[in-house]
């Protein structure tokens, strides 16, 4: 019998009418003839109540004793929701991370799992059980309870379907899938039918609040064919999945705004080995994650070098360059927060020309500069001023038909 | 190092002021020189709320469900006073009852216990850290939820006491300690500074909401001595321990009223082998807890038969003996729902003479007609109709100087 993980965020389980809403899609598959493992996370806002708690009785509360309270809200929906399907007429069985041995490492907040007890899931399955398994959780080698930090649940989801070999992983969630941009800029913005797991990790924000990285992640390694859904509709939403052969017809799969980054700037560092190193290791010491590093030679002597960061970690890292500034007789620092980083993904670029180009001119033509461009395999992202952001997306959006279907412009290209 | 255990309740753990005040009490046995095992109930009225969610989803929810969603309650409070710890500058560290197998049958939602990992602790304490355990739960072989009933976070408390060798189980609750006889009857009821655990479990209704009969049990069993004081005044409490010679010097150790009990007769029973054999299985079937057995014959073929019942068990007891009625040739059967139970209790009732004799008299001067008698070693109680249940209650503790210490009665006798 196939297996299918289907997994119900803290919004599809937040009280008993949507608790049972949930349970008749689990029996809907039932009925279809597969074995189902539901992952459920907490029950609405109920982990922003115990951090509130836990707060109220210590600002700095140790990690170990936060997993210990965070982890109850699982508990408690997958066990309510085993009742839910029980009153239905359907037999199941609700599993805390440990009961099904979800081993990791011992990294409180934010671990990493390193196996899990298929077995014992199995067996239930094999009893004709509905399993329901708490998302975000697991234990350490030595009992300790453990949680994977935000998005845990996909990641728990994404786990069970590779370690049960699932036929695909469902994601439920309150929009109908993934869609080419933000909708909420460029308004007709297509859903998006099926995407690659690599498109997908470089559309981070497309999925923000859906997918979590790190599901999407582990999805890429293990196979798992990853379904985005809508918990209240029926229709299909969006497939992640390994890359297919007829997605290179579409070159371009969406596009994406990113405002909350900044840049920073060394004007005039001295052009000798070891200053590169220098500096990223200041920012590695302060904890800054650094992307798009440009460097560009001025002269036989001197370099110029710039790269982004997250607009939180700017103060942290203006510092620490400003430390190291002298050392590598760096001339002047420069630092932008009116920036924003437009791009356009799909693996089709691969064997697409003209994509850059298009780009380009979407930008030229409504008046939009370009600060600066990087590229990756399957990207092409542009800086541009924030206060264009908006209409640098839509354009971008135009002119690579984002509001039409996959498969109509495919057709076209 | 000398351990104590202190188990505090659903009310000294309501919120984060009481848990505050409750990690307080832990610190200052910590300066005393202890190392300190807590046992923490359900914060507040967090366990009826659990209930009332999982009944909104199921009428009848599967009870190893029901103990997985209920033992989320102890969870969190443990991780919480872990924190309120950790943030008064002392080390803690919670664990569920899974974290310190404390192995039960897999009888859920009443689940006895089988053993506790003392080991994981002892090591714990020997780090200088105070360990807190969630009470009232457990684990079976198979890594289920169990929960131990009503008043299970006592029974954990003192099972650790045991298994630990501590010097003490202290119970932590809203009252100072157990008193002669309710308070609300007779208000000048004295506080009782010791009582042997026969005594206390004699008296359960005196113990009603402060400790429960099973962790006196265990008391008893291990020889634990119970220490219930109150959680917001410094000064000593009531210790339930085993007997001790000069408890004996005291005749009358406290007194209860219980009306909650009905009584069957059975008139004209043929009196051959087999016939109350026959009606207490019939009974035991109808799952009806009986008491206070009496037989007396009438005539060489006729007995009569009565015993006392919870009120609740009426309706099935009726029942049940109205079914073998004929069988045994029964001439009648009544019932009366009109009744009260007084009872005195008090191991020196072993020692001394004129117990009964005084209760009796006191009873009668206060006009209170005496339905029947029955007696223990250590306890005799009188049936009396209802509506005089208090006069007659007031009457015996009058008699019996319930109002005055122990030490003062003792010399008197």
């Amino acid at each position: 019998m196939a297996i299918i993980v289907q997994k119900f965020g803290g919004t599809s389980v937040a009280d008993a009418e949507k608790i049972r809403r949930a349970a008749e899609r689990v029996i809907k598959a039932v009925k279809n003839g597969y074995q189902v493992v539901v992952v459920a996370s907490a029950r609405g806002k109920q982990t922003d109540e115990l951090i509130a708690d836990a707060l109220e009785l210590n600002p700095n509360p140790p990690k170990r004793e936060l997993d210990q309270l965070l982890s109850t809200g699982e508990q408690q929906s997958v066990s309510l929701f085993a009742m839910a399907l029980d009153a239905m007429g359907y037999d199941a069985i609700s599993f805390t991370g440990g009961q099904i041995r979800m081993i990791t490492d011992s990294d409180h907040t934010k671990a990493r799992i390193k196996s899990v007890d298929a077995e014992r899931i199995h067996k239930q399955l094999d009893k004709g059980r509905i399993v329901i398994v708490a998302g975000f959780q697991g234990i350490d080698e030595n009992e300790n309870i453990t949680t994977l930090g935000r998005g845990g649940s996909d990641t728990t989801a994404v786990v069970l379907a590779a370690a049960l070999g699932a036929e695909q992983c469902e994601i439920y969630t309150d929009v109908d899938g993934i869609h080419t941009t933000d909708p909420r800029i460029f308004k007709n913005a297509a859903k998006v039918e099926q995407i690659s797991y690599d498109e997908m990790l470089e559309l981070t924000s497309l999925g923000a609040g859906v997918i979590y990285t790190r599901a999407v992640e582990c999805g890429k390694n293990y196979d798992v064919k990853i379904h985005v859904r809508s918990s209240t509709e029926e229709k299909k939403g969006t497939i992640i999945t390994h890359e297919v052969p007829q997605m290179e017809g579409v070159v371009v799969s969406g596009a994406t705004v990113q405002k909350d980054m900044a840049k920073i700037g060394l004007v005039g560092v001295d052009n000798v080995p070891g200053n590169a190193a220098k500096i990223f290791a200041c920012l590695a010491k302060a904890k800054v994650v650094v992307n798009d590093i440009v460097q560009t030679e001025v002269s036989p002597e001197k370099a110029n070098l710039s790269f982004m960061i997250g607009i939180s970690d700017l103060a942290a890292a203006k510092k620490a360059v400003e430390q190291i500034k002298d050392d590598i007789h760096c001339e002047r620092i420069f630092v932008r927060d009116d920036i924003a980083e437009i791009s356009v993904v799909g693996v089709g670029m691969r064997t697409h020309y003209g994509v850059a180009d298009k780009m380009f001119s979407a930008l030229a033509e409504t008046k939009v500069n370009i600060d600066s461009i990087t590229t990756s395999e399957i990207r092409i992202s542009c800086i541009v001023s924030k206060d264009q952001a908006e209409q640098a997306l839509e354009a971008v959006c135009v002119a690579f038909e984002l509001d039409k279907p996959a498969e109509e412009r495919a057709k076209k290209d």
